[in-house]
């Protein structure tokens, strides 16, 4: 491999792909679990010059390294709830995905999905804390999940709630477990495994938390959707 | 231990305990699970003989078991779904226990479960097939979930009905998870451990397929409430 | 759905519930895991306010939310075993549960569950440290365990009190798994699976530390109980 | 609920909901495991006399249920390696799903997937064979999976395949593990938890052998998608 | 390694280790799991051979391979619970192991290890159907327990037993968890579990149904007791 | 049951079984995890005062806790290995157990192990860092693994030594799996696992890291075990 | 992709990679399980008329899958033992690898890892029935461990074998658990953990029962050995 | 066992090998997880004291181990990625061993497995950031991972890599799993599984991150290779 291909951009501590939006259409994303705050400026600073006309996204962030990154680096927009920040503007909305949570501590999940539509080209609508519990609440937003081209449904626990949204619409869904619980939850697994044996048909899963593999699919699909 | 302890009766392969009507309340009751169907109607017809004047009980029967059990045992009633034998009155039904169930493949767990709960001295209502994806049909028996002393609810897949009812009632609510399902529902794990998380506070849970636990605890609650 | 909802509570960072004791007869109660002490005393004066005259409870509070919530709302009562703060006045008693707890390592779960069920209106009587490697403890409260109208019982390690406990009296018992354990104790899933799979009949089972679940339901028992 | 509830067919053995399509737009599908033959019949029956217009599909058919079930209806359609039957008219296709399969073995469960495609409303593309062990099958056809509106890549054993897919595409992707392997692959879990790590961004992932729910799913989103 | 190495008796399909007496005192043993009747045959004949006076003992043999292997070898005692086999003279017992057992189901485990202590050279003391739920059968049994040089104690399900029993005496306890259960039991993990987290100290554990396993240490134990 | 039964001391924090010398021949031990070194401090004076004669044994104690306890009982001895407390004579060592283990990461539980069989009256052969992975060190041992009346052989990793001495001896074995290792050692399951299964005929096993029931049951047969 | 691409050949049923051999240097394989023998016989035919100049294996056929094999394809060599055929001429071996196997029941597992070793190029030298319970039938082979440039080591139940072999020397090893075990042997898993957990450094793993993995990587090394 | 055995060197708190190098060929190895710096740095000294003429190795090591060994031992190597400390002098290097990982995260093992491969005498030729969802970086270094003897593949998240690399090339391989990732990775045992079932024939695994396990089988591959 050549040193110098154009598709790869070399950090020293890492090699990273510059190329993916060639391919996939998708914007450049750092994962920043197990990366210092200097490696995520770094690999931020070399993305958005390779494409300063589209946001880049940093998701996993601790605090500290929000906060060092948001400081090297004043033109990004951080987002505490996420645990994310962005580099660069965001594309024009198309399509909308609907991002629903179950509970109040499903918000960093939720938020992380939400933002990640966003960097990807959709319209978000955030529905909040409409867990099966208390079905009333869910039952009062059926017209904002009919009026999505894809919906995200987040929930921990027993994960339930993808089921009874699948019941009330035929939009696609993508269901995220979170890690919330205790005890048998087994850190999402309970949720995880709920959502896979889902009695509605259609729903799709994601990995515990992965608010942002969620939106990347869910933002291709809202993109790709005829108007309504 | 005396030979003669009248608590226990001796079949030679088997040293039965005829004494837990006294401890607790209940009825004799066989698990019929590894047992030969001869072992079965002599375990029967032992208890019988004991305490004539109220029903017992035979559980996890299988189809050729049903057969030779009913054959052997003339006056016994046979129930082909719940795969289980009574033999012996029931007694006056005091209170009622709702069983509800998400779809046909739980019948059979819920059909155990109604049994038990008639055997055991309380009155049943089966309200079936009303799982979580068409909530129409739960949203339609809701009177019949407030009037019960107990709720058996009974489901497989991804184990969400008890938090859909746990959110509509304040009846103690029994949950039984289901052995429906395949792949990541890991033979009823799924359902267990969704149940065991659910979000509607007040949800106890009974091993997978344990119609007759479930039972057991639900009559007992129905039997002690007050009448209304 | 209206913003104007009576039903909601909204707090911006929550969208509160204030609609349970309509529909499930239960006080309100706040899960203090992964929020932040402010959170817990801005929800907990949301729902006081909206019902004065009653407890609201908040469970799984970590020691420095304990001072804080306690600082900040000088009328609650903190629970520092159970980890729990109630605000308002307890309930009349109707009907009595025992909790019934295997070691002195099971007392928080233990007093989360009794808290659990003086703010859902029963009785308590606590009976602690009868293990089963000590028979002679349990056997000498028999009579107590069969004055109450509902038992729950807790315990870590092998899970085996509920078991033994279900084999002295028909009361309807409610088995609350702990954490308490090593190695293959796997957090409480040793306790949990035993307790699942109780050759006593009628153990219903809760997660793993949930003395607040086991609590609901056994409180739920006893209010509905005829007074012996 | 209204025993004339006409949302609800009730055939005695099971209440089926024959409103599903006025709630999701999607045709009405009969899980056949579990199941005997003449159930899946009469269900059939009933759900092609509500809607004779449009195709219903059966899935889980054991050998001899699809003998049965293709001679009680001569005008139903058998597919043999997908499982599966269905009766009706299939509708006409908007858009297209591409189903990608890794080896021979997965053929059961990519043909289901594709089967429910049809039936859902979209055309389908079959590309099988192209396992990660031998590139350049899959390389091959990349115009192919560009061309698609949404991929279903079927794999077992180490579940790779959709990973590398992801990494030549920015088309949507549903992976669907299968039970294909021994030993370590527990049944599938292998490839399933392998999929739910896949470092290709937006995967999304179904139940083991979960070809229905895929097919449902990427029907949806290419029946939705702007025509190219 | 020499071809005629003494300590080896090649049989072809098999290379057996004759020598295990003269290393560990114990007799030979074949686990039959796995082998056809006619290799047990061939192993217990040339145990037989090299060690006449002493009795050499077949496990886990089939029902068809305890017809043939009876048939084959008319010396031979056949103990149908145990599916196991013995051929020469049983030695001189030293030293005594009561043999408990919870339920009518632990009997096959119960007995294989039964045989094998008396194989192995002690007495043995069975003691079945003291189940934990009706604590006075055990009760009435303390002094047959105490009066034992080692016990083994057979449970399935919760697996509690040994707890229970490990609080009464201080002899030497091994505990047998079996595959006696279903869902939630895990096919005797959830008893083995309980056993290794037994609260009661001193209590080893063996494999799932490894009645043999549990017969070889007590006897051990047993016969180097210093006689009372 | 009394408030003044003399088999119990109550703590006020914890009621303490004082009478299970009384019932086993063991003497008392305080479990340490989850208690507070004052709690520890007032377990151990409370068991001393009732019995000054012999040992009372406090385990798994955090280093502070040692530090604290040491001081609070000039009269202790405090074991910085075995974290671990002993306060009062030591009985007389009747028989020996040779404690044996595989690597230097063990000599923690190796150490408890010790230590437990000392208080519990036998004496202790320690046999260090004698791996699988360099047979010669276990070799070179064989005679001192026959001379004791009971091994107790500790390992992590694979867990593979007790089957290699299992296989050198016929003195009875109890295993004890570590939690050495990362990774698919599972925190000690891995050896665990191997231990179960061990090929090697009579070794029993205890829980992940528990040298304490490792040393009371082998403690129990050394003391029982007739003199050579 | 060409439909008449040279690398691949259609059979209808499968498109067959028959281009392996030019890329990795090895023989075409056929996995059995889940192929028809009329399916295993095509593809056979397929991949002999590419390459008649070396051997084609098949493996993991079902008794009746060798018989039909073997009849349609006379000039093919059946293995019995390893559930495998050949068809075509073996090639010259270079190198040798040893194929160490713990008890008879290991035999299919270490013959299909022979064979394949045969099939890849290498020479095999069996040494069986060495299990670590009786360590002289291990010592007495070391020289030929030390003479082989590669090992394969098969053992079920505990796994411990290759520990022990990898504490002998230092050819490069391949361990191989089998599924041979009961229990908590959990179908291999852990004989699997163990060795992944070995302490002996360079310990190398495959699939469970998988000798065909372990056959191809061994005689790779062993090919490209310096001859000695 | 003599204490003067020239095998062993005594260091008080172990009793250390120095004798493996004459049985296996290999260098002698500290794991230094779990022992304090000190007693890394004395076993080091005893190791290179015994052998001057060639580095020991010691792996595992926390960032201040590192430092203070590095400091107590001024002639060592440290390398901080690897977290890794060498003493004596590198052996010259026959044959090759590519280093492949699929990210950044996964340096610290990849690093690990290059050192051991040196220090076990072959060359290294380190090929990073070459993950499966940019295929065209792998495709790019073919050429290397045809030259080399031996590849080590290491990788986290799905493990999908060496199955790629293994349709690429006939070098025998050995996979590192990786705990990087989150979720349903669980700490590694995803990608374990993955590359367990790897339908790339050849693959051999070892632990996950245990780099210093496949360098040293990779190095012996190499070491003994006829030379190219």
């Amino acid at each position: 491999m050549d040193q110098h291909d154009p598709r790869i951009a070399d950090l020293g501590f890492a090699r990273v792909d510059v190329d993916r939006a060639a391919r996939t259409g998708d914007p450049e994303v750092v994962y920043g679990a197990g990366k210092t705050p200097d490696q995520v400026v770094a690999i931020l600073r070399a993305l958005h010059d390779k494409h300063p006309e589209r946001a880049v996204l940093a998701t996993r962030l601790a605090p500290e390294a929000l906060d060092i990154v948001g400081a090297a680096l004043p033109d990004a927009t951080v987002d505490l709830v996420a645990r994310a920040v962005t580099l660069g503007p965001l594309p024009t909305a198309r399509g909308t995905v609907a991002v629903v949570s179950a509970g109040t501590s499903d918000a960093p999940v939720a938020a992380e999905a939400a933002l990640t539509v966003a960097v990807h080209g959709a319209a978000v609508d955030r529905i909040d804390d409409v867990g099966v519990a208390g079905l009333h609440r869910l039952l009062g937003v059926r017209d904002r999940l009919a009026a999505a081209d894809c919906l995200i449904v987040v929930a921990g626990m027993e994960g339930a709630l993808p089921s009874v949204v699948g019941g009330l619409t035929g939009v696609p869904i993508v269901a995220v477990p979170t890690s919330v619980g205790y005890g048998a939850s087994l850190g999402g697994i309970a949720a995880l495994l709920a959502m896979l044996n889902s009695c509605a048909p259609g729903v799709t899963v994601v990995n515990i938390d992965n608010g942002y593999g969620a939106g990347v699919h869910a933002a291709r699909v809202a993109r790709q959707s005829v108007p309504r």
